[in-house]
């Protein structure tokens, strides 16, 4: 398969390009990324990059970001980073990229633990997250010319628990390579409107 | 209690009033409010509108809307409408209300059926329904003062099954009546984090 990962150099979007490179073509994307750049908070770069890239088979996505900060703090402007990146950055890349999915392929976007066992601090990214697995649950049923779609929902990763794992006290951090596991099932797989808890 | 109530006008917050007002003082709002007017697509009109009203116990929103399309016809830009009203619109009803909303008093969100059970043409509704059940979720643990927050979500109502039934095939629709139930428990009970399903 021909397969786009966008956040392929991120700590997931790594482990996953080392799980699919041996049997697909993989096309590396990111805000600086090694094949193609792409910001996703950007409609027009969406299309640009995919105006480069042409036809795949999948596209994977493991970036967005969201603010994190304690409800009482949030505001409307720091809640925007979670809606225009992890939000409409990942809506965005199927709605403008359904028509450069060969027939039968797949997205396969990300959510997050924090949705479904919130963190202090995490309501925007709970948010996007929420949005984004909704989405994917209901888009599947009318995805044109048998493609799927699917969400991955990362636990905290080993990698990053010594600097993030203050945010989730109690939670048992899983290793990137794990998660990835979600990616791979989705693209190689054949189901549709699933998204995979990787706790 | 002092309750206000956005969207007071429409087919479901019409019976939410009618069932809080015998012990309630209720203040209607909305696009053309009975006692306050707002737009909630702007963040500039809700915070008017809190600066209007006061303190109060409790916020009751039963507006909010989205753009019904297929997937392959959904564009960023149709999109948008469901970000801006249903999913940015509630989210900024709370980040800001909260400073207005008396110790121990409540928010009470809108989500839908579609997000758990999904339709031709629903994703974009989906998309925002499942962002406030998850915002919902999430800022729950952080509320300041004892606030609790709650959202509830319709099924397809009676009163709008003639014009509506067609894209929600085999539902069963519950009367706006004991959909309003949901917004009563949320409002004069102690539950918090809560998304009440009204199936």
């Amino acid at each position: 398969m021909r397969i786009l990962i966008v956040g392929a150099s991120g700590t997931i979007g790594q482990k996953v390009v080392e799980q699919l490179e041996s049997k697909h073509e993989i096309i590396r994307a990111g805000r600086n990324g090694a094949d193609v750049s792409v910001d996703i908070t950007n409609p027009d770069s969406i299309a640009e990059m995919y105006k480069q890239v042409g036809r795949v088979d999948a596209v994977v996505n493991a970036s967005g970001g969201a603010t994190f900060k304690a409800v009482p703090e949030l505001t409307p402007e720091l809640n925007e980073k979670g809606i225009e990146s992890k939000l409409k950055g990942q809506v965005n890349l199927v709605l403008l990229g359904q028509e450069y999915i060969n027939d039968g392929g797949s997205f396969t976007l990300t959510t997050g633990v924090m949705m479904d066992d919130p963190i202090p601090m995490g309501a925007s990214a709970a948010m996007a997250n929420g949005g984004v697995k909704a989405f994917v649950k209901s888009a599947s049923i009318e995805m044109p010319r048998g493609i799927r779609i699917n969400s991955v929902s990362p636990n905290i990763v080993l990698e990053t628990w010594e600097r993030l794992g203050d945010f989730f006290s109690g939670f048992i951090p899983v290793p990137a390579a794990q998660v990835a596991r979600g990616y791979v099932k989705s693209v190689e797989g054949k189901q549709t409107g699933q998204n995979y808890e990787m706790y």
